[in-house]
């Protein structure tokens, strides 16, 4: 079986870590977001497709859920006493060899796809992880404090700002003339079920639809499509994915994010695509059973992915749900 | 008093130690080697500079004479987990930082002289650090093996080789087309004493005086000059420098590097540079008491840098050399 999954950080990271553990022969695709990706000490980050590599890697910090188990951040500190920042970034001693070996390699002609796919030759993550855009995209978030209005990066917004600043608008710069990674649009065209994970229907999800060409590719497949709320009883499980609802005037619910994704079909067994959303099935909790979006099948199940057991039993109850 | 050194690394940074604890109210500036500086996972990495600046500001590893104390090296080591080396250069964590800060500014468009006193501004090292160029100056090695005959990086000739393979040449890659950094002539030439440190005579010493203008500011300023031998008793106090001796064609003793270097005066009262050499004065150890060197003025002193208190006593005898 073909699976192709959307994912972001920490959600999606551990979401698939399910659907590798409930389908062991399926080929996995996962297009990663790269919308939170930052140039800092003219290094390239790409924070989202490290959380999943490293996560099913067996490299993740389990507390943290970001960045390196064992980790040091002896360089940060070091450059804090040169004064230099920013302090609010968690850069750690051993995600910093990731970044240094993705920016050598990127400096030397080759596309995040290859430096990707490079750097998962160590870290063997059993699914085949593909950026959604060799091209440079970046969210950035239009606040207005005592600086003015003014649009920062995403990775301030969320993790200096801690997202309390109100979002205006959230942007994905450079995303109009970006392409979709080669493989990208094959795997989402030929899956036999897509999956888009508990991420932030924002910043993870909305930037990787945000690059030309993915939406459409998402529409038209004739595989089933099937999301997963991140919302749960009108909270994110985790993140400030309300803070970035907020911004779209989408209300943190589990259906206001279904109804934001909306149906492919215009009424049961209509072709995919004969409507103006995203899914065929959506996949919330049981907190929230009895919740509608028009045109779609919605199921509910226990989504707190506590351990790898119930992320398990969430991924059988999304395939269920996708009748694959 | 305005004193002017030039200065490799460990060597030269010890002996800056002791200039700097006997000559308490002097301005001393150091003209830095960068013909070992080096390129390696796109940081612009300059050990001698660095070795000076963390010597005389109090962050260097005593153990090691390079690099900084309680240094860790786990970005190494995650490195060569993605088979990235070079294993042999010490890339430590807390350098890490020095290097990052340096290759940050330098593609900011900042100059290497504004990089080391931005860098200084941290580590205080009580003396004016300048690099010998702004202009990339890189001393390469030409050695034949299995490979065939070719030039390779001095660190890699240095470090992955320990200097064993035979140096059929040293050349000083860019310096022909290098310019000496903003202040450096004018250092020598407003000099009260110039002071060469023990440092190898020809990839820390040679390599700074490869540079268009540096030997011909040497040879004219009217402040003595005056040489420490870093050969004693026919052996080089540590480092390789034989081996690089060798490569020139000078034998491994204090008269013959006494001789390399030259005198600066034709006889005893003539002009400074009425002669093909650098130095008034050459310090030697009192094992080669007896040394002669035509033109020029041989003291010896016990040369062993074995503690601050033998190193100023060594500087004392430099100065007293020079008449100052």
């Amino acid at each position: 079986m073909k699976v192709t999954a959307l994912a972001g950080g920490i959600g999606g990271a551990r979401f698939l870590r399910g659907v590798r553990a409930a389908l062991a022969d399926a080929e996995v695709t996962v297009v990663g977001n790269t919308g939170d990706d930052i140039i800092l000490h003219r290094l390239n980050i790409s924070p989202d497709l490290d959380t999943v590599m490293y996560t099913l890697g067996g490299g993740i910090s389990a507390e943290r859920g970001w960045g390196r188990e064992d980790e040091t951040f002896t360089v940060r500190a070091e450059l804090a006493e040169y004064g230099v920042g920013p302090a609010w970034f968690g850069l750690g001693d051993r995600d910093l060899a990731t970044h240094l070996v993705r920016t050598q390699m990127l400096a030397a002609g080759f596309s995040l796809s290859d430096v990707t796919a490079a750097l998962c030759q160590r870290w063997r993550p059993g699914v085949r992880l593909i950026p959604m855009s060799d091209d440079r995209v970046e969210t950035h978030v239009v606040i207005s404090d005592e600086a003015g209005r003014r649009a920062i990066h995403f990775q301030e917004w969320w993790l200096r700002l801690r997202a309390e600043v109100p979002a205006e608008a959230i942007v994905s710069v450079g995303a109009a003339d970006a392409k979709p990674a080669p493989g990208v649009l094959d795997a989402l065209a030929e899956a036999d079920v897509v999956l888009l994970p508990p991420s932030n229907p924002v910043v993870s999800i909305g930037a990787i639809l945000s690059v030309p060409g993915i939406r459409d590719a998402l529409r038209e497949t004739p595989a089933p499509v099937v999301g997963v709320s991140p919302i749960i009883g009108g909270s994110p499980v985790r993140g400030m994915a309300d803070a970035c609802l907020r911004a779209i005037g989408v209300e943190t619910s589990a259906e206001a994010v279904g109804r934001h994704y909306g149906a492919r079909r215009a009424g049961e067994g209509a072709p995919p695509g004969s409507a103006e959303g995203l899914l065929d099935g959506w996949l919330v909790d049981t907190v929230d059973a009895g919740v509608t979006v028009p045109g779609m099948r919605v199921a509910a199940h226990p989504l707190l992915m506590s351990d790898l057991d119930a992320t398990v039993a969430i991924v059988r109850a999304a395939l269920e749900l996708a009748g694959v």
